[in-house]
């Protein structure tokens, strides 16, 4: 690690504003006080991004800030005590990850503000770290004598929009992820929010007032929306051609932020509170995450950025040789289509986990996770070079798991007296395969806690080394909220711990990923928003997939759990959705949506159909020496090439919202000299994702560098090619 | 057990009332329907004791209780569908306690209420107990169809009082009960509760608007009063010389109960809310705790009552060996009175447990827990026939564990650096002695629960088989309560997991006992009441300890900590209190203070000064094979003779308030033809709690059956007596 200390400009400090700019001049970020109020703006090749934007936090007063705390906010009252400039750069390899190495080179200005006001001296510290592709800022507080501990009533971080962007987003919430994207101005952002809600609340598409499926399904079961309110990664594009994203980095010991509108164009931050409407229980030394601002006049800048990964710490882990990229299939879509179920006995109107006899329990008939059909599942993962195999609904108390508030509802140890677990795990690994643990906790933190000891040595004593996790439902205990600092706590907290155990996290309806995977690389992914499964809760928009990367994947990988090649659901099920997307668009899916942990999703029996067309899922893979973004356009389309590790061979995925897309891709980043297989697999010239979704072509040929491929995506299409090095 | 099933009462049933009496007739119950609403009314040789009250439960509209759940409450809309009456009659022995055995003798009716309404039929149970002191009641709800989960708002059981009594009380708060305690009539508990608090909340002393020490000592860290509310067990008094005592019994999975008065002498029950504001998140099959109501026109019934742990389950664990009355001796009242500290250094702000290097830390002289001083009270232990030793302030975190709303304040495994936990437990093992373990959680019970296996594990490791646990300050998660459903789970869940570790509780600021102990004997006590602690913090009454024993002592043993002999503080520290007790007064409390833990709570160096009278602490007994109430009068004098466990030796405790009194006990229960040297500690003619407590005579006497003892106890004095058999 270098760090230079370039400058310490001593007192006295005038009013004068303070700059840094990013190591190629082209980001600009000045800090000043506005009276006594701290406040900062940002320019890229000197066009506003951030107008002169206040900092500052209100604090709670409350009898346990007594302490060192005499009830003034941190808002104003100061002055500039110091500025230190320093630059960084250094150049980290990620346990997995998108490239095999990192660049991290930043210039940064550390503003040391004092605050004196009756009688009492404080100091904090806000520190910038400006980007080549955007900038993050914190705040700091020191350990001192009359600041130790402090309540947080609301961080007041603005961030004042240039002009009335088009902006990609999803109503802000204290307890759910799962909207669908909306695209709008910012000044339209309040009206199209109302218009997303009926009267009790209950979520429609798009504002349109037309519900597509029915209210039980449609919500989420724990939903908290916030007025005038957005989440983050919020992207934004301007009309002169900047690309702009708002989000955070490092969100630990802290509350998670999202954005309300103050005025017509200008967020400031609103965190999420806990059960007794605070937002922070602060005790000095102490910071802030990573406010982050992205920008670009290229749109795949945002996407091959690592900003967020680079103002996260470096890994905390001393071995992570068991922490692996994992290709896997599952039972899982059968029951998210509503074939199966995860519980095993309709017999008992509501159980208590102690009081049943599990073996006297009279069958369903519709449990999926039964031997038999993991031991399918086993086999077609075995022949097919998958790792991993998720049971769901493998462990007793699924018979009334939901929205009851009821706290001990999983004990994550006892299987169903149809799911030998044994004799599973001993089948899969004499086939080379693994199992992959799933926890639904319901929400219920508290019994999860309670048995997460147990529930990890299972794990290790059963051969698991990872594990899904799920947090449906209201929290437990009841009050707080699935993104306030105490649940982002327990997140993390289950992920120190596993990796204790040596085992990967997945951990759905967790919080927005915010980098911590660079940190903690056991966190392997998560789901944080609307994923596949959606497509059998009557369907996502076709441009969900291209303004996903733009957003929800700033922070981290998602486990969207791709590959729905029977896209027409009533085929096979009761269920009357449809998979918004070409089979193909789901091909291109595991490269365009980068995740270690990538799912064949759909059904063993689904794929026996499209066999030619599973090779791609075969042959690709999940982790990568090199990326390149070869275009992208939020919510109209991305395209990525990406190098597998460790080989010479190419993966490029392209995918395009409902209206289609060209792309003339120069494969200039082949290996000179070599030759390559190259498979394409590409929409059908009548493909449709309606219509016509499981029409595709595939080609093969022989391609070198400077080689040119023109393909045509289909109306929520897409095309995937694998380039292998001869 | 018999259980003898003596009638069950077809339908049709008319709205007749449904009457069950004990079994010698004595107590009566009826019940009835108020129109559709439940009503019950309860008589003693024909007195009125409850007069007509209503039973019901209003239920909170939520989405959580959607599933089987119309909407409507469990008030009124009642019918009879069945009444079952049954007796009972069992004798029980008790790990310890106060006699050898328990008869559990009851007769029992079981009301069956159908509900339908909008076209679901739900049933409810409601159990009477009636014994010849007093019934209990408790509401009892069958899994069925349409009653699987449901919220409770609120509790509403009445109990109407039949006259404006005498009434022993404490103001409801759902976060202390460490209130002076109040006496007056019913009528005017809402102006003194009014007058025992100033505008912020602060709490007065009896209402005389003068406080007695400074706010900062004499509030409790946690405190949320409820209005026009006080807590059980409420003992009141008639006019016609009625004793009745209202409480519950087996609060399990339950919130507890205070009494609001909704009526100038009629009480309705009023739970504990957690954060959200619910009172109870219950799931069929299920039931509330016993509500009780003790009655007898004999003040000693009250004290001898078996009847709160008759209402409890049978011991619950296998092997209960390990289990055992103890008397302890502790690092401890120096710091409460403020001579020395729990933490180890005052170098710090504030404290992270992971970043402080403690052996580098600068001790700040005044820590108490260091090898030198335990090794002193081993020392003193051994000499003195004492079986254990607390040690508080030995694990690091001290130096800001409360009032901060800190999570992780403790680890509980952690020494610090003077206290060598290895050289201390094998010194004091190797003199006979245990070191008895001290958790304070700091109210972070999120905490607590994630290092619990640990802490129990290294009490395992290095011999401690007794753990005083403390809950000071606002409950993590924040928002929740003390006495919140949530919480009694956390309490009994320590008890559960210690079981399992064969580990005894004595859990301090949690909840009050309900009987509890009967079922998990590892719970040897409880604080849940002002301890002898006030009597540094400004004092307590003298009457105090002459009406915890018909109030606080009702649902089990507390860790009283009596027999400061030194009561005059400032003698030996900078504390300006005194104890508002004579030292024989202290004496009298190991007998009159029903628990199988029993501290010796004074300094060794103080002990030193009075052998003489020390000799009493070390002969009494602190596990009993009969018990016998002589004389009783609430906030007057309390005299019990006990005979000890196992031998032909009686020990005479007599307490009184500040008035003095006079006891003329015949030795009726001594032995017949056997011969008893009786060793008698009383008061000097002269002696004053206030101005000559330390003054007292001892005699010594030969004494057998039939043979009187007249003896004086002098204001806030008493007397104690030994009793050897030769």
């Amino acid at each position: 690690m270098r760090k230079l200390l370039l400058l310490i400009a001593l007192l006295p400090l005038t009013m004068m504003a303070q700059r840094v700019a990013s190591p190629n001049g082209l980001v600009e970020v000045i800090f000043s006080l506005d009276g006594t109020r701290p406040q900062y703006e940002m320019t890229f090749k000197g066009k506003p991004v951030v107008k002169p934007s206040h900092l500052g936090l209100e604090l709670a007063k409350d009898k346990h800030a007594s302490r060192g705390l005499k009830e003034t906010d941190l808002m104003d009252g100061f002055k500039i005590a110091k500025v230190e400039n320093s630059t960084f750069d250094e150049t980290w390899k990620p346990v997995w990850g998108e490239t095999a190495t990192i660049r991290n080179h930043y210039n940064e200005m550390a503003v040391t503000l004092d605050q004196d006001i009756k009688e009492q001296h404080r100091s904090i510290i806000i520190r910038f770290r400006v980007y080549d592709d955007g900038m993050g800022l914190r705040y700091e507080f020191p350990q001192q004598k009359d600041l130790n501990y402090f309540l947080i009533k609301e961080e007041c971080t603005e961030f004042a929009m240039a002009g009335d962007h088009m902006a990609w987003w999803i109503t802000a919430d204290y307890d759910t992820q799962e909207y669908p994207i909306q695209t709008t101005r910012l000044s339209e952002i309040p009206a199209r929010q109302k218009l997303s809600f009926d009267k009790r609340g209950r979520l429609y598409e798009n504002g349109t007032n037309e519900r597509m499926v029915d209210a039980v399904v449609w919500d989420n079961a724990s939903m908290t929306p916030v007025p005038n309110a957005v989440q983050t990664a919020l992207q934004m594009r301007t009309d002169d051609g900047l690309y702009i994203n708002i989000h955070e980095a490092a969100c630990i010991n802290y509350a998670t932020m999202h954005l309300e509108l103050t005025g017509k164009t200008t967020f400031r931050s609103h965190l999420t509170p806990d059960a007794t409407g605070l937002k922070g229980c602060m005790q000095t030394p102490c910071q802030t995450p990573w406010r982050t601002v992205m920008v670009s006049d290229n749109a795949c800048d945002m996407l091959s950025s690592n900003l967020i990964l680079n103002l996260n710490e470096p890994c905390a882990l001393d071995d992570v040789s068991w922490i692996h990229p994992t290709k896997y299939c599952g039972v899982w879509w059968e029951m998210i289509v509503g074939k199966s179920s995860w519980n095993y006995t309709d017999q008992y109107p509501s159980i208590q986990l102690d009081n049943i006899n599990w073996n006297a329990a009279k069958p369903n008939g519709r449990h999926a996770a039964n031997n038999e059909k993991v031991k399918r599942y086993i086999d077609f993962a075995a022949d097919n070079g998958l790792d991993q195999v998720l049971v769901e609904g493998w462990n007793v108390g699924w018979e009334d798991w939901a929205n009851m508030w009821k706290r001990d509802v999983f004990d994550f140890v006892t299987p169903y007296p149809d799911f030998d677990i044994k004799m599973l795990n001993d089948y899969a690994h004499s086939k080379g395969v693994k199992l992959l643990m799933h926890h639904e906790t319901s929400s219920s933190t508290q019994n999860y806690e309670r048995h997460l000891e147990k529930a990890y040595t299972l794990m290790n004593k059963y051969g698991y080394d990872a594990v899904k996790s799920g947090y449906v439902g209201d929290i437990i205990p009841r009050g707080d909220h699935h993104y306030s600092q105490s649940m982002n706590d327990h997140y993390l907290y289950c992920i120190k711990e596993a990796a204790k155990h040596h085992i990967m996290v997945n951990a759905h309806e967790a919080t927005r990923p915010t980098g911590l995977c660079r940190t903690y690389p056991n966190l392997v992914g998560n789901e944080s928003a609307r994923g596949t499964e959606y497509e059998a809760f009557g369907g996502s928009n076709p441009d969900h997939t291209v303004i996903l990367p733009f957003t929800r994947l700033q922070g981290g990988p998602m486990d969207y759990t791709p590959g729905i090649f029977e896209t027409q659901l009533s085929t096979w099920s009761n269920n009357t959705s449809y998979v918004r997307s070409t089979l193909v668009g789901q091909l291109a899916l595991y490269v365009t949506m980068y995740s270690p942990l990538q799912m064949a999703a759909d059904l063993p029996e689904n794929y026996a159909k499209f066999m030619d067309a599973f090779q791609f899922i075969r042959d690709v893979a999940c982790d990568w020496d090199d990326s390149k973004y070869l275009e992208a356009e939020p919510g109209d389309y991305i395209t990525v090439a990406r190098k597998a590790k460790g080989t010479g061979n190419w993966f490029i995925g392209g995918k395009c919202d409902e209206n289609g897309h060209k792309s003339v891709i120069k494969l200039d980043f082949l290996e000179k000299g070599k030759n390559y297989e190259c498979t394409i697999y590409a929409d059908a010239k009548d493909a449709h994702y309606q219509h016509n979704p499981k029409a595709y072509v595939i080609t093969k040929k022989t391609v070198k560098q400077g080689d040119t491929l023109k393909l045509t995506e289909a109306p929520g299409g897409g095309f995937a090619v694998s380039l292998i090095m001869k």
